[in-house]
């Protein structure tokens, strides 16, 4: 439930609405606004009498959130949100932001080298995982703080921001305190408890979509991020669980508008996992983008036949710059642009 | 199995190996090409003994098909099939065609009056359905031949062709008469009788897939329709079951680009039918096109609420031109266009 | 919508409801039952007025039928249906029927061979393929009115009743020549011409649902069947399209309860399309009678590696034997039984 | 790989074999048998070369381990693993076993009185969650530690053993000192910190399917709980993600004699979340032991429609009577038997 202030409500006004919604139980979060402020109640499941809110003073309306989430909700927050990182990228706004980079960090050089590349052509922020969730446990599960130092490297060198995985609710701190984001993977979509606590983290998070996962599943897992306070959640559709077989995962575009519709927060699409095959990587990022992704997340590798996780499915170097000017043209099409390339190397 | 003959083969080296085929007990199939003749060897199930076809004179190498599928592959036939329309269209060029009307015909001066509308706008192709599959026996079928015959009254007046649904062998005559391309919903993928019946109407086909057909299962029911003579086929994605419900069907887009690589037919995309949702058409038919489908297929409705069927994902012929202007830039974009209009009517 | 008539209407009662049922422009259907009579409103997609029809003499009451389905629907009819074959075999009752055989007929001595066996064994109608749906073009598709001969041989020489798939309209009336059951194979269960016109060839009708139908569709398909005024409709759940390859398709058990509870129609499973595994035929076949399944069709082959189809899924005669003998003490065990064994042949 | 000693290996024979596959780089498990015993080799993802082990003194033969899950599988271990818990009540042995009770434990006295219900009825293990997951993070999330007292309660009021669930790796300490048997929900079959964690807690973990897991999957998420020295796991098909609605989840009982044929694991059915329907639950349940289940999970509560959680699927005491009865005549049908009934309570 949201009470919406009228324009010229003082903040005392909003003070006693938020003392009354506590009162009555729930929690109370105050969302300045451009042109008005409004108060948002939760913690309710059901029905809340919302007659003793209509009465008091500076109130405009109080408007029932009808989906199960709430702060996601478009009709909690009408604009847009934007995320903002560090080298200045943001992600939301009418410019596409490209993450790429290696499935696993392997090494440190290797990974400055194919960052350096990566940027050349007009990535902004660098992917790479450090803690790597397998199906089986004797495969090679990442190096671990060793990957998230080497991708700290790789950030000093180009000015890249850096998203990589948390994998457990305990090692989320350690992952702050080299990523620029936070990624919580599709087997761990509705893992609650690693939600909550990256919601508590202070960075933004890039959420993907579970395997199997409906739009409102995937909204109300962003919800557990958000009710924790931490607004800045970017969506990522990267396929779902299908009887087909000829892609390793059914990449969902028609998720992106669904969500632009339904809620405020940004999306980037996935073709890499989406599609599982370098060849169909390219033709499926154009097409996201022209669906109305956010962005993309690639995987690149210097040789994908000797990668270490995903290789079937990592682009060479040569195929994601062909890949960039493709989609910088698709982005126009529609009025829209690739975000500017990062300046050469901010120091040293 | 595909024996391809040397470039300077005599007609008389062709006519031996086909009879050596029919022979071993086989069908053989001449291929003219560009550059050399191939003969493909059709009825064979597993393995066919190649040694008697290499030594025969003229026959440079003897390819196995490795596929179930064998005339529609690219191994079959590397050049994309080009099928041409008697108004001038070629549908599996470097232009998109675009198809678009009412899910069903409604009434002969409607039915005239958005043919006119949609031609303006760029389309070259009118669908509607004259025969309705229904889920229900007690929803409305779709008027007949009275249908059919507004459909050929719009061809007249506009010179657009006509594209429109077949639904049972015995029917595919009566539909041919009035039809530029014969269309086989995506209930029928595996209606056989009714695929080698329009194998042999001496027609274009419009396939479309079954609702959780495979590429490979799509591949082999086109394959029934060339296995009749007839290689003048269209296939169309328009979305397959999913868990997901935010869609009425989920639109598998990166089945454009495989199918692509497998097979040398044209493909197109049917948005409509693959979101079920008005607002969701035009984002997914420029992802379509970006992801280098050969074309849409789209449901416009003069009065979409008062549709007698598919309401709900018809767009208003407003929202059509719309589409139109976006997927041209998209097309352009990466290096095709759209086909140019139609003159205005041919006269009469 | 069903007009219930009272204990004790009288005749002329009941023909006023039709004439006043068909003066409001819709169709109407007498339903004697045993305590009363109903006559059924068909052809009516939405909201009908009933006002009309209450106050006519007679009349108990008017209940308006929720679902799309109608003639199918326990609220039309509440008690079982009962199909009855010529050998004295009942679907539906109390005592489960199996239905067994080869996948298709391929030999007149061979198929006798088997059905002797198998009604050894307890089952009492023999299934076989003459004419068969298959995913290529070039594989077998059944020895066609050959096969459907054979088949009547087997009958005469065991008293078995037959059950065989006709593929399209054109061939219902040569199928129905032959055969005591007509089966719908599941690529065409939402093939209207072909459902209506078994609807119209006076046999009794077996349906399996199809790959990827909701059980609404499902109940949709019979509908058609019973809308041209053949109720005996026997339903066959045999799996369903998923993600999971371990099996075949993945077997729906839980359709059978749900179904039950829907509609008044049998509902027998299919074990050998269900699994597509020789290995999980029997327990699955156990599974299905204790969820409450009305029969089994189960595949045998005299030599199951030299099927002609589906040879992985066949059971070796003994193994059938084995079966049946497991699915009796389950069926015993929830108060049901086996189909008594058919007498030795029944003459000559 | 599986290195089996002959029957008259001497343990320094055995202490060779572990000796030389550790200076290969691998871990080595020892595996008494009845008859023989193994020495596994774990870690290796690919191909090993085995002519070193092969020729070791003591040695029989290396059999290779083609799945990608090694000690899960019924190569590694032939005979079924048996899951002992305290109260006597042995799980995977001929003898079924009935888990039962509240979905999420509401309060003290309710879940005692259940408790004594459901024992007196049979089940040996009572089931509640203390610790929810769900969908939205304003639904009731359960009593947390207060909710393992309750359990703990129950026990020792009843001698029935206690599962309830574990949701993060920081969490299983806690839960382990209340829980006999620690579960690991549908949504965390892949969170991989939490299967390790579980695997070194010392207590039998019921493993439930994800909504989405291919059988592979699933193995190998069992494979991380072995992998950490853990034998004790109880597998649990629960139904996975599909396109049919009438069910809450598609219930895939031939996963159950597919994972019995690939691993010695004991597997068991959860009909309750399998449908999301009170009505079929019983014969889903009778299905479930048909098909080879192990046992059963049911959700029984004292006045499902005001149950905080799962109502519409909870069975109501009377109907849980009812079911055991049923699966008892079923379970005797092919050879096995329910556990005996715990004697009263053991006194305190």
């Amino acid at each position: 439930m949201l009470v919406v202030m009228k324009h010229n409500a003082a903040d005392e006004h909003v003070a006693e609405v938020v003392r009354v919604i506590k009162d009555m139980g729930y929690d109370a979060r105050p969302i300045p606004g451009g042109q008005r402020t409004a108060v948002g109640l939760i913690g309710n499941d059901g029905r809340v009498d919302a007659g003793r809110l209509q009465g008091l003073e500076g109130v405009r309306e109080v408007i029932p959130v009808t989906q199960a989430y709430k702060q996601v909700s478009r009709e909690w927050k009408e604009d847009d949100t934007l995320v903002s990182l560090p080298n200045g990228t943001v992600v939301g706004g009418s410019d596409l932001v490209v993450m790429a980079g290696p499935c696993s960090v392997e090494g440190e050089s290797v990974l400055i080298d194919i960052a350096h590349q990566l940027k050349e052509m007009g990535a902004t922020i660098l992917r790479g995982g450090a803690f790597k969730p397998r199906s089986s446990p004797y495969s090679f599960q990442g190096l671990g703080e060793e990957g998230l130092r080497y991708l700290a490297r790789a950030r000093e060198e180009t000015g890249m921001a850096v998203v990589t995985e948390a994998l457990d609710p305990a090692g989320v701190q350690l992952v702050a305190e080299y990523a620029d984001i936070l990624q919580i993977g599709a087997r761990n979509m509705q893992n609650y408890p690693l939600l909550r606590e990256v919601g508590r983290a202070g960075k933004p998070v890039l959420l993907k979509r579970g395997m199997s996962a409906t739009i409102e599943e995937f909204l109300l897992a962003a919800e557990y991020i958000l009710a924790e306070g931490n607004d800045d959640v970017i969506l990522c559709e990267r396929g779902v669980r299908s009887f087909a077989k000829h892609t390793r995962n059914l990449l969902d575009l028609a998720a992106i508008p669904v969500v632009k519709s339904l809620s405020h927060l940004p999306i980037i699409a996935d073709p890499s996992h989406g599609t599982g095959l370098r060849s169909k990587v390219i033709p499926m990022g154009r097409a996201a983008v022209a669906a109305g992704a956010d962005g993309l997340m690639i995987e690149v590798h210097h040789d994908p036949p000797r990668a270490l996780s995903d290789g079937a499915q990592s682009l060479y170097p040569e195929q994601f710059g062909e890949m960039m000017s493709q989609i910088r043209v698709i982005a126009q099409a529609i009025g829209r642009d690739l975000a500017a390339p990062l300046r050469p190397a901010v120091t040293r």
